[in-house]
């Protein structure tokens, strides 16, 4: 590709469903200028309950889906595919490609002071101790405790974020976290940014909270930058929307978090790539 | 099979979860004797987001690994496939095959004074119109109310059904509908009869609430009687459970809802079926 052409090119977003939109939502503000295109695997979430061999290769299919509208880079905006597919992805692929585990991870051991790190996730993110595993070569001695929250993503999905229910059920999960003596915690799913403001509340000023989707954000952007690769100041960025499944309640959800008016969601036979 | 075989061979009950187990549990105690093999589909679950043909596709699956039991009945546990799959399934099946949808839908009937019936469900089960259908067949004078209430499944498996906030979310989503006359509500959903008591509280004696887990094993029960396939009464039932993936957990759902220990579930990769 041309050094132009591969500029103007669009950054290519994954996930397994919606979730993938905050880490867009932090590309589309820190980086105004980038033409975004988003697949959400809508027909195959959630990934947290397959196998390694099914993510690596449902992330196979959505690379080659994402390569045929010429991304220059693509980010997993997926915990458990961030976690079990990025490295394949990697070696196979001939465009950066980044996660959201490891900018999480990184930001969290810049931030703590006692090395006592808190991370809430989805069972499957949890269990699997994928941050536990990163934040470790970053920071050896680091104390990680994990915390499943297992309610959080329905609840944000069918509109209660900020309804008060979400104030009791983060109390009920989060109240035994509260009480250790963690000076970080690492929002580990890409759903629970639409509930940091209740949970920084919840845990207030002692406590400080990592938010891998902005932090994914910015290393997309210094990575651009130092690759020369982002996109020249000006002109309207173009945002596009696949799903494999489910299209309408995609849109419906995409329009109540992004400030960019999402018109229409296509969906794609992801089974086909 | 022999006569006698075919009275000791076992019920086969399937769901797209683990939703299926509320109309196990009522064929457990309404039916004592008889032996059961349930298939919990869940590496595909939800059903509702996927189209009528593949739930087809799924649906015959299941049958082909339920028939290398023996299984001398089908019921189709799951609303989504009783109401896209039960047809097809009946048509191409040489044993008795029962859905949930229609022996629910019947209750409402025979139950209902003023013909306004409501029916709570999953978003899909409502918007899919599958029990307006079915009563409007058997009473077309009826009015039915659909109210989908889609944080009910995820609170039931999160463990939430006891809690306080299973209060809250009821009145959330029925407020409305309790402010209309209709006298008997369906609870269309697998999932539901595990909020029945809070249900039945919120609404008051006014309305009748239909439980389709129970009403379906009524009609098996009388199906098997009529048919004289029954089990001979005595001895010990045997129970056996297989899932397509995530067999520990579906293990720990069913001991909570079911009064029988289950040892272990049994993982089936129904793909090959």
């Amino acid at each position: 590709m041309e050094i132009e052409n591969r500029k103007a090119a669009p950054i290519g977003v994954f996930d397994s469903g919606i979730g993938g939109l905050t880490v867009t939502r932090e590309i589309m503000r820190q980086l105004p200028d980038e033409n975004i295109v988003y697949f959400g695997d809508t027909a195959r979430v959630p990934y947290g309950s397959k196998s390694k061999e099914n993510i690596i290769r449902f992330s196979r299919q959505i690379v080659r889906f994402l390569k045929t509208c010429h991304v220059k880079a693509i980010v997993v905006a997926c915990n458990t595919a961030s976690a079990l597919a990025l490295d394949t992805l990697r070696q196979e692929t001939d465009i950066p490609v980044m996660g959201v585990v490891e900018p999480g991870a990184r930001a969290a051991v810049r931030e703590t002071r006692n090395g006592k790190i808190g991370v809430i996730g989805t069972e499957a993110t949890i269990r699997s101790e994928m941050y536990t595993q990163v934040i470790r070569r970053m920071l050896p001695d680091a104390e990680v405790i994990g915390n499943p929250c297992p309610l959080f993503v329905p609840l944000v999905e069918e509109g209660f974020a900020k309804h008060k229910i979400a104030e009791e059920v983060i109390d009920i999960y989060l109240s035994e976290l509260r009480k250790t003596d963690i000076d970080t915690m690492i929002l580990g799913c890409t759903h629970y940014p639409l509930l940091r403001s209740r949970i920084m509340e919840y845990f207030g000023d002692a406590v400080h909270i990592v938010n891998p989707a902005y932090e994914t954000a910015m290393e997309l952007k210094a990575m651009l930058e130092e690759k020369e690769m982002a996109h020249p100041v000006g002109g309207e960025a173009s945002y596009e929307f696949y799903v494999s499944d489910a299209a309408e309640k995609f849109t419906k959800f995409a329009n109540s978090i992004l400030t960019y008016d999402v018109a229409a969601t296509k969906l794609v036979n992801i089974e086909e790539y």
